[in-house]
């Protein structure tokens, strides 16, 4: 199947994937007079005296803002707001489908951050909570971080935490299958950028032992003089033994493989010199760091990416439309590290133990009951 | 009916009323391949080598944002973006109901003019038209005016042109009942807000002779040296023989009076002093400036107001649901005064000579075919 023929067909056919649609009817004078003036006058009177009944007479606490500055979209590149919308207006379809949350795009112009921290604060009003996406790092940090402490909704940036909740689910499973402890873990990570950044962190939450990231520049180390601030904050929590090399030097011994980076950059021979029953992860999209099929000939017994034709898709629809939809329910004003964590064992407790193999370390985006059982999880994390 | 209580329990039944739908269906990883990655980056490429494409691949000409910032909310006042959902939710409800357009709601938290520009600019990317909405003077010109010269969409204060054109349309018709000629009509406005000043400047365009505009301070002269600058600038178009006086005073031989300012004002002697077959608008809501059993028994052949429960509401979603859809589908790049009037006539023509009477000088919200005949009018306008 030609995706790229058929999404433009559907693209065309339907213009984009997503409409508004009524709730209640309009056919008469009394339903005019009901759904707006004079009667609408009532809840927002109610609004008003007590802003937190926004929730009782209104969509808030249903509704999600998937905002992009187009900086970084798909392997697109910065290709700008406009020509980001199909890619918001579809994570805006998946957040419904999976979910029932009625999302909508907001595809901005600017691409300067405080420019975009206020415009994102200023329409929170209407929203339960706001979905960042594709947004280049560094940037995508500091837009998160400054949005989070001005709004009291919970912010969301999914190429970040999405992304680090299914690897980390992923890595729970598999080191169930491997037998092997959190603590005692090597974890290379290739990629410095949103999604490898949030993944060195919540695998460091989860209480990986050692977490080492490569980017182009080299090994991470808090003494190296080179980094950018967000560098700089990386590397001074991983890497604890400051290791110096190349990605193939760091991949000796190491138990477990992540790559958020570009295709073919790893060889069999960086797998082959991996600790035994290494889990490889080689994520760049649509073309892997390592083909699935290289990486198990060259010993590694457990492989996932990103791609949905191989099995073990670490695919971030598994996370996004849960987690959401767990946080609106408990009204959380943020997604803390703990509903992450609830978010990702959620995940991987889905598949049971009889099922679970090397083959089968992650549920498929259509696995029945996904969405819900991370929303219970994430509501239940925020509770407590 | 208890039109407060039914639309509290509506609300809070619905949670709100408007909800996103989803245009295609996410079964099967085809689908998801299709709709979403990788197939999502073949439209978006295709927008960003020619932008023109956004309109062919997404929703963009059929998608408006109701923007306020809660300041002049109905007769509530400023109530704030948040108070005011309800509202621009309705708003929205509308815009689906009459003419079928996606429109959400997007309150702000700020009221500041430039502020509240530069969101709505940099948010247009996935819009065709900007409905700004409850703004209140003089800050809503300004607004209207900076954001329309920064994005090439339709911007459109419904508060002002929308009232200003159903206005028009009433009183084109109320002429043709009368006999009465535009450049012969003496109209006096009270109320020198959103809605009078754009009520003003519209029947100017129209033809009307004389047209005075009164308010708090009295009647508005250009060498009156009290004046804001929203003011001056109305009052260099309007009162060209620099009457003075009370708004008794200026109401003496008076054809038409339209009347957007408070309950009460305007008593049955004053309407007596009308010249013969007086037009007599008393639009503040809920309560007129005069009654209509009142007005009438003073003397006034027709009289319409902004209430459902009396002939001739003067009813805003006459105008702006048919506007934006002949904008939007003809591509307009703004509202033009033509495309106003065009709107306006119309309107006034839906009603056959058969059927006008002075009860009947407006059709009903739910007259058919109301929206495709304001629509048809308005590109056909914009095309010319």
């Amino acid at each position: 199947m030609d995706y790229y023929k058929e999404s433009l067909k559907m693209h065309e056919e339907h213009r984009g994937k997503m409409e508004v649609a009524s709730k209640v009817k309009v056919t008469n004078k009394d339903d005019l007079s009901t759904a707006y003036t004079p009667g609408v006058a009532e809840p927002c009177r109610k609004i008003h005296e007590n802003p937190e009944d926004v929730y009782k007479y209104t969509n808030k606490s249903n509704t999600v803002a998937v905002i992009s500055d187009g900086s970084a979209v798909l392997g697109l590149g910065n290709i700008g707001g406009l020509a980001s919308i199909p890619v918001m207006d579809g994570k805006s379809l998946l957040f419904k489908e999976f979910a029932g949350i009625d999302a909508f795009p907001v595809c901005l112009e600017t691409q300067d951050v405080d420019e975009i921290v206020n415009i994102a604060k200023n329409i929170a009003p209407t929203l339960g909570g706001i979905n960042l996406e594709d947004i280049a790092a560094p940037r995508c940090f500091e837009i998160e971080r400054k949005l989070q402490e001005q709004v009291d909704i919970p912010v969301f940036h999914d190429d970040q935490h999405g992304t680090a909740v299914v690897v980390t689910a992923a890595i729970m499973n598999a080191l169930k299958i491997t037998g092997k402890q959190w603590k005692n873990v090597k974890v290379v990570i290739n990629g410095a950028g949103a999604a490898g950044t949030a993944i060195a962190r919540m695998l460091l939450a989860a209480g990986a032992g050692d977490v080492i990231v490569c980017d182009q520049i080299g090994v991470l180390a808090k003494d190296d003089d080179r980094l950018n601030p967000a560098q700089e904050e990386l590397a001074r929590m991983t890497n604890q033994n400051l290791v110096r090399g190349t990605l193939a030097d760091v991949m000796k011994g190491a138990d477990v493989f992540v790559g958020v980076s570009a295709p073919r950059i790893v060889n069999e021979e960086m797998i082959a010199s991996m600790a035994k029953d290494a889990i490889v992860f080689p994520m760049a999209n649509p073309e892997p760091e390592i083909m699935p099929d290289l990486a198990k000939k060259a010993g590694a017994r457990i492989v996932g990416t990103g791609r949905s034709d191989f099995p073990n898709q670490i695919n971030n629809v598994l996370a996004f439309p849960g987690i959401f939809k767990g946080a609106l329910e408990a009204r959380a004003k943020r997604i803390t590290e703990d509903m992450k964590i609830a978010a990702a064992r959620a995940l991987a407790d889905i598949i049971t133990e009889d099922e679970l193999c090397e083959e089968y370390i992650i549920p498929s985006a259509f696995h029945p009951g996904v969405a819900d059982a991370v929303a219970e999880a994430v509501a239940g994390a925020w509770k407590e």
